[in-house]
């Protein structure tokens, strides 16, 4: 259902592996994607996820199935309660994640998408907070999607339900890049390079201050990454970097 | 001066009707949108709200003839508080409110299209926070204009006063679709339409969520969101979409 | 070191003047920006700053050379809270600050144009959140950054280091106006005008209401704005210009 790979460089590649309910997020997969994400979480040699998805669509969303066959409220409480740690986790995981979105994402797909730090779309990807087709507003997909795109746009796609497609889709923020389906692979592994050349403690560091610092006021926030800079200056990598510098030669990371 | 029509499907269009005064925001014409605004609130056969203007402007504002006539603070204060009342009103009402901007939105006029939750525009409207050209920097129109539209462009537009057109307008993400002239009603109505189609209360309930969760950071934002996406599931609605979704039919909705 | 000048109109031009190094951000670069800063904050005839720079680089941020020659962490406690000063001290400052930007603009030179309140950049200026390059992750420039482009095309300057050139920048918010480098002089005054020819009172009046308000709740913004407005119409200037609307003619500031 969730296949793992990874490489020599530590780049971990989870990939939703259920194309025939779409990579639906059902409590299954939510729990393969917990467990996977709860232990790349201390895994110290790991240095970026791609989380990939099999087959046409990317991910449909929450599973409409299930979720009509259990119309108890506590039901829905657990299961959204359980998707939300899962998004939670990819925001606080210490390396950053990158969608590869190769098709249709909808409702909580759509989500993921937004949630993931960094994304890269095929043109043939489309997004759609769907939910409200059937009755169900994209609430939590709703989180991560007005903090990554305009208000508007953000309120317009959660009451209509409508298509947007990838060039749309970066245009207003919600993917870093799109490319033809063919070069898909090679453009996410562009990004993924320029990542994991830079040193560990440093993309580490500065992945959590960026989420920590955009909840606080101007002032505040200053003062929390003027700490963390410092902090960061210290490791080893960043001493070997200002001396390369300043010899003006390549550093050479540790890792 | 404050038009108040009503379709078969509960779509409110209110329409500035002081076209003389290019439908100012004098103290009756605020009166009369509170008014209308805090009738709607409560009526649950309410879908949604189109506001729209007669004649060649959206909306001039304030009435400066009448902040001229009376230069006393606590009738500034009554004023601007009395507006901004009105404002929180559409961003509170349960429905969405769509603006149909036909012309030139300045000011307070500005201010109102961007509170709005969603907005067409005419290839014809322009937009301006131009309170700066009198002396006057629009304090209250800036609220939900840097809500909308990236920080630089919003303080550019506040400090200088300058004219948008309503490409530069969709683009920044003041509004959500642009269309010549003839074709404004059309475009609305596809809207409007997307939005009636779907079950009143994932719209209602959607509405009320995606203002107070952007709000909050994003652990709080994702409890509230998960808290109310079941509370929605719960709905007869929602849960006749997940029985259609299962059963690969069209959904029958109540309402 | 930095180049101070000011015509009649209470413009002031701030100049980084070392090219040699780029117009790096080492400790005396900030003590004489903060110095000059601190002055004009109090300056009740100046209406406006720009901040510009000699040679090839706009600025290149913090100098790496001295930072690899004192490997202590007070060290740069102290130099990242001296640089976060002064760019505090640029959002506090009572008058727009509109940054030149000529050309390369990296790290904590990316983030001086990130805090000034506007930015007019040439074709040949480019940016980028370097520090990653040798280790360091830009996490004071990401407080601007952050708060002026969307969210993932943050993350991804931050992690990658890559450059963006200027159009790609005017596209994101990060600056306002591109334009051909030996045009970037006159569009530079083009906003000096439309900033200077408004009154003084309203514009620091706005300034600050808008980095407060934007902090703030909805509501709460509402209700500092209104309060801001009100006081604003209380002034000398903005009872002329309500005057002179209401009598059709153009207004005289005494300013």
């Amino acid at each position: 259902m969730l296949l793992q790979t990874r490489d020599a460089r530590g780049v971990v590649t989870l990939t939703l592996n259920d194309p025939v309910r779409f990579n639906a997020l059902g409590a299954p997969m939510l729990e393969a994607l917990q467990s996977a994400l709860t232990e790349l979480a201390t895994d110290t040699g790991v240095r970026l996820v791609v989380l990939a998805a099999q087959g046409k669509a990317f991910c449909a969303g929450h599973n409409l199935k299930d979720m009509a066959a259990h119309p108890q409220l506590d039901y829905y409480q657990d299961l959204f309660a359980q998707c939300s740690r899962m998004m939670l986790s990819i925001a606080r995981l210490p390396v950053p994640v990158i969608a590869r979105v190769q098709g249709m994402a909808t409702a909580a797909g759509c989500q993921l998408v937004a949630q993931c730090d960094l994304a890269v779309a095929s043109t043939q990807a489309s997004f759609a907070t769907s939910g409200i087709q059937y009755g169900l507003f994209c609430a939590t997909p709703s989180v991560p999607l007005v903090r990554n795109i305009p208000f508007k746009q953000a309120m317009e796609m959660l009451l209509t339900g409508d298509f947007m497609d990838a060039e749309t889709a970066q245009c207003r923020g919600l993917v870093n890049r799109v490319v033809a389906p063919e070069d898909l692979d090679a453009e996410v592994e562009k990004l993924v390079q320029a990542i994991v050349q830079k040193p560990a403690t440093a993309v580490r560091m500065g992945k959590e201050l960026l989420y920590r610092q955009r909840e606080l006021g101007l002032q505040a926030a200053y003062q929390l990454a003027g700490e963390v800079m410092a902090c960061n200056m210290m490791d080893a990598d960043a001493q070997e970097g200002a001396q390369a510098f300043a010899q003006k030669r390549v550093p050479h990371w540790r890792q």
